[in-house]
């Protein structure tokens, strides 16, 4: 008897964010998709041991992420440093440019060749102080995609107040920084 | 016999940055001048472990810090997170902050009360991409001193090339954010 051709499988266990008002967020992530030697980003690559490892995904026209600050990353003793947030702002950007160069090519994110980001610029005003000891919650809003380009705003808010507001101008990454597959 | 008043030690082994021309640096960093309670930041706090421990000087009327990003500090292989760069330029802008307020009151850094600054916003244009394996070079230069609002705008060169250019609108951190001394 033959098997079923093998699947994506879901997530075993989907996982719940009181933000998302209990919406199990229960697909890939962005950076899920992203080719390995393409996922040693800091910020969020899945092969970076030491990095942040942000999950950014889809949540109707918004993209979304969590993020716990880890105890170490203070600006001042019980809040958070701010070069966090641009740093989760940067790859929750570029990340959401990639899903949104798949959505608007009209290919499964993942199809080669594979879409990638980096960031010509980004902008983040901190709007208030914010509180240690909570996940933050990025959210991501495409407001522009033009050939290479796409700009993507975004908000950063700590237990449901918005902390801080940004906003990220993706490029897709040029030819020449790519690395050669598994090196 | 009496000995002279103490004074501040210049440092035994003064720093040699190719950058900086061979120039000594030999002045303590701003950070230096932080109070221990405001020396947390995982950016450029002393006393974080884990941080970046960023150090920040004047150099004539620029201010200058030189960091080496760890081999974990990875955009894509080879070249250095975008999120680094922007988390150096938010700490050499507060500290350079902190120093021009100081200056402006006529009063030597680290005299009390403290001055400690906070980012209201940052911009960050990433001009090109950013090699690993060299040094850093981060410089400053303070646009205007308004109240308790100082605007820093700022350089990273990697190998001489400069390779970002942002600004950053520091803000005196409001007494409410103050933690207790020794707390």
């Amino acid at each position: 008897m033959s098997l079923p051709p093998a699947r994506r499988r879901e997530p075993v266990s989907p996982l719940k964010y009181r933000f998302l008002e209990n919406r199990p967020v229960n697909q890939d992530a962005f950076q899920d998709y992203y080719p390995d030697e393409l996922s040693h980003c800091y910020g969020c690559g899945r092969l970076n041991e030491q990095g942040l490892q942000l999950k950014s995904r889809w949540d109707g026209e918004e993209s979304v992420a969590v993020f716990q600050p880890r105890p170490y990353h203070i600006a001042i003793p019980g809040y958070v440093y701010g070069g966090l947030l641009a740093s989760l702002i940067d790859c929750h950007g570029t990340g959401t440019a990639a899903a949104a160069a798949y959505r608007e090519a009209g290919r499964p994110m993942g199809s080669e060749p594979a879409f990638r980001f980096v960031t010509a610029s980004l902008q983040v005003d901190y709007l208030r102080p914010t509180p240690m000891g909570v996940p933050l919650e990025i959210r991501g809003r495409v407001q522009e995609v033009k050939g290479r380009k796409v700009v993507v705003s975004a908000t950063v808010a700590a237990d449901g107040v918005t902390v801080a507001r940004g906003q990220v101008v993706a490029v897709q990454m040029p030819e020449h920084m790519m690395p050669m597959a598994g090196g």
